[in-house]
């Protein structure tokens, strides 16, 4: 077995209330491609959760529910999507925004990887102009790359800018549980209350299997998506066994609980972390991802233990993320490690 | 619960012994994106039954393994794929060949879903010539679309002429696994020993849960596919999960005995469908898959009960398909259910 | 020099009126990328041959004319083109349909080059099927690539079927003012009149040196066109030297002179043809293109000292063009030649 | 007619020597395609100016040869470009980068428009992680769109930095004309001589009427052209009318000529700039554009009479581009204005 992990959510298990609720679903034969009882549940269940007009579809991981989610909002071959030169899409999914939407990302510098109006009204001047790609939406992350919150005004500041100037505004949410847990609200307020257009909602780093939603919320825009789930390599066949995952957070407040406590103890190593000599935090924490700045050879000394990344080697700082099943005494057995190798510099 | 579907072997659940390894590789953390033992273990798996040249690659779903493994041979912006007008990758998979690959499919009419080698000569005319897209990879099914199997010497031939000229010959092996227990051979004879250069090997539709597998067996062309599989949208974060499901069928046979099973299901309804008049086989039975030409009426009396597909509405042919967990009760009452509305005619 | 070609309407050179107009052009600055007076009057010109909606805009190439027209049609990533599968787009111009515009061809065999309304027909089974391309529009060709014409009936009635069922009508009119000339009618009467959405209007062909339009007659389609034209590489930026070679072909019935004349002298080919034993026509001759069944001796010798290709070289089947400046003695000569080498077989 | 413009080359006309060499070209057929004795001599000419391995070959304008020409250096689908913010192909081109060669530009701020082997460098951490873009290429624009240019030496050390990285070179040349005038050196010393692997060569802004090319100088590049021009649009059916206009200007040092005189005329506006109270230039004046700061009151006293555009209006930049056809008289006249508008504040 391997150590607790440090480097990403996705390191976790699967909870087993969601498992139980994948083995629930295998007795006997079902309708594939989402036409199954387990499907339509999912379906009630976002309509519950994020308002009547609410459609959500299950995809299979979350790059493919940005790709799919923002394909909605690109109608013209030659829009492009504004979004924070830290945005998920446009460094780590391999280049798929270009080479399978065919868009350009006007890529923003932000502070705390969080886009403001005014870095969005910085990228409109060339609407109208043949000669330039034409942002069609702006697309935000919840929580961002950085580990930081949009507040609600701040989304719904966005959107008015957005959509004052006839873009759609995207919300990339693989971890937006997080999110709402760290902003004391529920997952509709950051969402549908605030102008969000579509957005992925992640299932995986939160304890699913695999399992991630587009949600769209401009009914105007949902029949594409069954054939943009397909086309884009999105469709389970079996897809009962997604649904079911996704219907499982969504219940019983399981998103709540899940994001909630690894959160905490995000909160739990920060706090450590300030007694550390030599260390600190490099953005503020509000969500399961701590961002902290060490000496390398603290680091280095870490790493042989424990896993984790760095976010910008050259300035010395790391990324430690906590999950669903980080315990306390993980935490602290990793705090009481780091203490070590300060003291030993 | 719904009723034994006939509709397709994706509408059956996952197989026991694929969940419990599912399961059991639900301890603690792992590495994401392939860096875990479990996904290692697999890669020894595809060596060991496919040879020792052989990569296997986990991914989500049967079109996703199609875009992957055919991507890696089409590796010109002017590159063609020659396959059969029937073949899924041209007719089923939302235009993801053209949208995500920008590949014309020179598409052939055939015989029983079969590319013969002259098919391939047929369209390699245009070799060379500016002003027309050039053929670079030959793609069948095994099974194909019409449940029929090539043999071992067929995909020989069909290689040959393939690399003759200077094309890949891909094989979508959504059901290879069907194929070989018809031709009771192993998985290794039709497709190492028989020149084909990658294939798509499919788990779902033979008790999986959602596992395919990308395996190439030129060696030159697999260092491309983490960067494929990643923009393809095909990388599973916790891959742990879809590593186990695709090592459970490589082991103990698995993939023989339900493979097996389900064709000896079709087996047995296609006898049966002998002996009801009125009615006819449309195509040789070699897999889990019974095309058979019924009057309409008798059609429409057994969709009552019963979900299957229309193949060719007009003239009146209509798909059954059996799986993993299709009983000899379940065939049988499907008869009596059969004999009694043509009995009725 | 070259001996006059019977391989293609664009071996011709430049009219001397257009390379007039051309020359005139040359006067001193005018705006880039279209905002002068010379597009200006192109754009009036349109109007006034192809009815008050009708918007024009040049461009470079007929494949480029081809690409932004489709595209128009085109709005959504799952959709796809009807056409015969000897359509230019799906097999002369080098991919771009799928590579550029990501859309599937669906092709239909066909007589003499021609599609009926249930051809169009027999392509919509997968109209709402999430797994399947969706028809968007039809494109045919006028004429047809086996040198055929539509009558204006027949596009009528190619239209009512696409409309009715959602789709657009986009003609490639590479040579259309040879089908206009051979119909007996105005170039309106075979686009504005008859239900047509968008077309490309050759010049190139027809003796202009590089000059094809998109003309677009549904209004609600123009807008995009800018954008289009730009991001697929077909503005010129010295626009005026472009516009003022299709005003030429529209003045004066530039174009009626030119593709008449040519047509004049296929028939007279055609016509000598008659003559020539153990030799006939492979389709009616219908514009500027015979298309001839010879003896492969007798063609061989011909190629000794005439440009022209073979069509279908199994078949025997040549095509010859002829162009606005083909003289009856280039014909008489060739004819002659003929003989001669039809005699000494 | 308009008055003379300070907006852009592109603006001026043709010059005499082009247009003759086209009318010149305009004797009797000519095969189609390339196939003829002009495009043969271009072929020769390029060779004889940028080295026996070089091959040339025409398109139709620069968002093209760009196009064609990065195409070539991004065989793998996740490969990227790096470029300067400021590159043409990340701005200007419509999104023609990432619609039709679907590869992320990874764009660098930079100093002048110029990168330096340190901002490449900057953009290559992610070599080798799937999760990112590759980076493939980098392209440099030569003169840059601020209008300075890049020194041989500086060009050297960037294909140094790039080939050592496994990376190629490309430059946009549409004015690469205007810059080895201001060098002082021939063609060859910025392109051949110094690491180059494929560059765009521009006429169209230099006194042709539509004509550019892609100049390859690594033959292993070559063979994929004649496709990938086809694909791309840009392919000249009468293609001597374009090569006769490239020949020309290779012809008796016609680019030289005319560039030379552009940049002299761009050196007299600035020269005259520096009397003007209230004026600066903003970029080193190397080619043919000055960039001037002026107040707002003066720019729109001028834009009255004279075509210019603002480069960064908040700022007060514009953008004044002189032409093979610039007069002294037209520049003196343009400064009289402008010291008229200055005193008028």
């Amino acid at each position: 077995m391997y150590p607790k992990s440090f480097a990403s959510d996705n390191h976790a298990g699967v909870h087993p209330d969601i498992l139980e609720a994948m083995a629930s679903a295998n007795r006997g034969d079902a309708p594939a491609y989402g036409d199954d009882t387990w499907t339509a549940g999912f379906a009630e269940k976002v309509k519950e959760v994020f308002g009547p007009e609410a459609e959500g579809f299950a995809v299979l991981n979350g790059a493919g529910a940005n790709m799919v989610g923002l394909a909605l909002t690109l109608p013209r071959r030659y829009d492009a999507v504004v979004c924070a030169d830290s945005a998920h899409i446009a460094t780590h999914e391999g280049g798929a925004a270009e080479r399978l939407l065919g868009v350009k990302l006007m890529t923003v510098p932000t502070s705390h990887g969080k886009l403001r109006p005014a870095d969005l009204e910085s990228r409109l001047g060339g609407l109208g102009n043949p000669h330039e790609s034409q942002p069609a939406v702006v697309s935000i992350s919840q929580v961002t790359e950085l580990g930081t919150c949009y507040t609600p005004d701040e989304i719904a500041a966005l959107a008015a800018t957005a959509h004052a100037a006839g873009l759609r505004l995207h919300v990339d949410g693989a971890r937006l549980a997080n999110a709402a847990a760290h902003l004391g609200c529920d997952l509709k307020a950051v969402t549908t209350d605030v102008g969000v257009d579509v957005f992925s909602f992640g299932g995986t780093k939160n304890g699913a299997l695999a399992a991630e939603a587009v949600v769209v919320l401009d009914p105007s825009l949902a029949e594409a998506v069954p054939f943009l789930r397909r086309q884009s390599l999105q469709l389970a066949s079996k897809m009962r066994f997604i649904s079911s995952q996704l219907t499982a957070l969504l219940s019983d407040d399981l998103w709540h609980r899940n994001a909630h406590h690894a959160n905490q103890m995000a909160a739990r190593l920060a706090a450590g972390l300030a007694d550390v000599p030599g260390t600190s935090l490099a953005y503020p924490v509000e969500s399961n991802a701590v961002f902290a700045q060490l000496p390398h050879a603290v680091t280095e000394t870490l790493r042989r233990r424990y896993l984790f990344h760095y976010w910008d080697e050259p300035a010395g700082i790391v990324r430690w993320m906590t999950a669903f099943d980080t315990t306390p005494e993980h935490v602290d057995d990793f705090l009481t490690d780091l203490h070590k190798a300060a003291a030993a510099l």
